[in-house]
């Protein structure tokens, strides 16, 4: 059984056959069109999307599947009180794969752990979200063939920004070379800095303005900065400035470079550039029902050439509680703690739910 | 592409096609029943509805197609802070045609311009409610043969009601005479009033109780009288009694008249008159999904042969901003201003988001 | 037409009937999966719901049929105000079979009596819950092959319950013997408690605690115990203690005998008895599906050889005003008063919607 809490459970080789499958979907849907036939998603989100869940209904649907769940904290009272794992051991008995969103950090393991059928991550609290950085992915290597060399600048929050993180860990897999972009209070956490340093040997250039880098990157990936979560020592007003991309902005940027958000956007992203032929939110955008197409046929076994070389991985028992009171250890007491070990220039050993560094 | 964002976007003559194939659909589904195979409605629901959801849910599942989207208010939190120029094009790429409810006045009209697929308007703020308006006018045909030389009385709030208003500019193109019967400070709004008189030269009866007109009517038209917007200067108990259509009323009224009502009714039609052959509310009620089948075949193209008379409509580029607060352009400010012009016996500009005559 | 408001809706040979095409979907769903295709399954949830929303929706998807409803309080706004007799006369018009939760007994049968396609009681109020109680007898039969001559415990709130009251007669109804375990205050209530002694000619065995009377069940049924429902003069600590079935309470139990709850749980069954072979509880969750297939395509008539041989009952119109406040005869005025009536020892009448016996 195979699932995707994080993209440490796919190996490069089957991201890429993802990708490949992906591109077919989206340029011949017929071929796959029955796939899913008799076939059902259960879409759990326990906070509310819009976009994420579409796009896998709509994937589910496309592919002659069903799909059934529920879209909002408020329908699931009967489930509030009840553990994940017999959230998920019910749901085994209802649909075929699963995808889950909810607010605490390793929720997705949780219910892969429990459930008898695949399940995928669709975003576990300030964690990671590992469909968005897949699609994000994809998007690139459509427009640039390869992810290798370019360089990459993430701006926004950061530090809460689950796309972010996920976004930035898969770059770094294929080679590319970050430029971080936050302000004070909201850069990027120790547990990403930490793999990208020990696994990918990869210190991220980190700067607090667009204007230090603008015209050193080949890619432009906009998060959205919610501005509550700013410390209160910072001007909002100076930060909502830097943080704006215009076309003054873009002026100084290369003509071949690429501007991504993972949408939506508020006020950081101005639609004066919708024309630009830069932009490539709106193609992102639409990339992410072909990529959820072919990660759901892959991991329901539909596509059996696909997924056949997995990522080793060192997972032990752990007796240290975790650090991140977010962390679903922390609120579910059943749950065995488990660390996983990374051998880079250093041993970095994390919990295994939500990739909180041991201290 | 064809959408349907008020009843101006669809000719006479279309109307009527689109009725000769919900006809059809209503005597013989099975005929149509793989219309919409493989394909998918957004149902995007800003403001709580079931009847009118579950009518295109269950239109677009007759005919074998999919749906997904959201409910009500809560689901949607994130897309709250989106514009409905970006949900347009995000929904674009996960489904095939979008109904969308709003609560502000020419929302669908926003959606139309930013999707690249079909967008009906599935009621917005106190504006228009087409597709209900085509269900009623379907449903007198159905009973009467044609809507030419009817006397049609609507009674209830008209000023906020954006069924009445639909219903109101559908009778007067097909020929009806409208009556209104409506209390003071809920009469029918000005920017209904002089479509009625420039384009379609009716001067519509208005009064104040059924007794004055009962007698006269062939279609009664019974909306829900929402007591909480009557001005304070009103007596609530005496309009209550004023406004509830019952047996006693109907003695007075034709034998083969018709009692219409779009439900869900509250207090103004009695249950003591379901059982009079003059009531037509329920298959009123039964009439909206065949006409949501051949609205939505009609609109993806699947039945050619429906949509090709379109009426030719004057609009330009404005620069005056709508006077009306509850209308999308005082909202959304990426919008361009636009009016639309009517040559009736004097040019009539209105907003053409949301039809508020120009001052 | 046929209904499932309660279990008195089916006799014991058609529930038997039910049971083994159960048996025949779980075993070989491929036979019947296109049994319900083109067919749509309403789903009215007026009160929240997860398990129960998400087994009839698994149940009609596996059968190839839609779902279209709403699942939650919050989406039916447009209904609030409107009576269970409109709203099941409007949801005819979009589907083919309903199934309804409401927080106010008898409302399943005012659905019933209105909607012209079959309904399905999916919870009313503290009334019954028919499917549910299905699942359970089902889930007994498959482990134990009969109910007749069983010892069965129910525990936890059987005032409130309507889960343990629909169990709690089934079993009767089957022959087997029943002993209730609630702490004071929510023991079964005198409706269920008189048709087992009447109609059954049953009294069971009433206890506080598992200790007088684990060492003799055959089946232990653990129910959720609400403790904001306790009387003021209970010691909620004891009772928290007293109703929690683990690991040392089972030491004491049958070797042979079967641990059922009808999930979800919060403490009142431990998760130590999980891998306990007499743990039944997982596999009752896994049994609601197939005993929800087999039910829709009975009631629809798709399988027309099962629901043959309906019960014999005596049902007249009343003028006694139900004592039952929750009951939906004090809320919908509407109603046509009936009252069922029992011929046991004694002659026992009790409200036709709800079930409380009139005083």
């Amino acid at each position: 059984m195979r699932h995707l809490v994080t993209l440490d459970d796919l190996s490069n080789y089957e991201i890429e056959q993802i990708f490949r499958l992906a591109a077919g979907m989206q340029s011949q849907l017929d071929t796959w069109a029955g796939i899913c036939r008799s076939k059902l998603l259960a879409t759990l989100f326990y906070e509310p999307s819009t976009r994420t869940r579409l796009s896998f209904e709509s994937a589910m649907e496309r592919l002659n599947g069903g799909t059934l769940g529920f879209a909002d904290p408020g329908a699931t009272s009967t489930t509030k009180g009840e553990t994940l794992a017999d959230t998920a051991r019910m749901v085994t008995n209802y649909a075929d794969i699963i995808v889950v969103r909810h607010n605490l950090a390793g929720s997705a393991r949780v219910m892969a752990k429990y459930a008898n059928i695949p399940v995928i991550n669709g975003g576990d609290g300030s964690h990671t979200h590992p469909t968005q950085a897949l699609t994000d992915l994809y998007t690139i290597i459509r427009r640039k063939e390869k992810v290798e060399g370019l360089s990459v600048g993430i701006c926004g929050d950061l530090r809460y920004g689950r796309a972010a993180h996920s976004f930035a860990l898969s770059v770094a897999r294929f080679g590319g070379k970050l430029v971080h972009i936050a302000p004070e209070g909201l850069q990027m956490p120790p547990w990403v800095l930490t793999r990208l340093d020990q696994i990918h040997g990869q210190k991220p250039i980190e700067v607090e303005t667009f204007q230090e880098v603008i015209d050193t990157l080949d890619v432009i990936y906009v998060n959205r900065l919610q501005e509550e979560r700013l410390p209160p020592t910072v001007d909002i007003q100076e930060v909502r400035g830097s943080y704006l991309l215009n076309s003054a902005v873009m002026k100084n940027a290369k003509p071949d470079s690429m501007i991504m958000h993972p949408l939506p956007r508020v006020n950081e992203l101005s639609y004066e550039l919708d024309d630009d032929p830069r932009a490539a939110y709106f193609e992102q955008s639409a990339n992410a029902v072909p990529i959820r197409m072919a990660l759901i046929s892959s991991l329901m076994g539909l596509e059996q050439l696909i997924l056949t070389q997995p990522p080793q991985r060192v997972i032990s028992k752990s007796v240290d509680q975790c650090q991140n009171t977010n962390c679903i250890t922390n609120h579910e007491t059943y749950l065995d703690l488990e660390r996983e070990t990374f051998n880079g220039t250093a041993k970095v050993n994390v919990c295994a739910y939500c990739g909180t560094l041991d201290e």
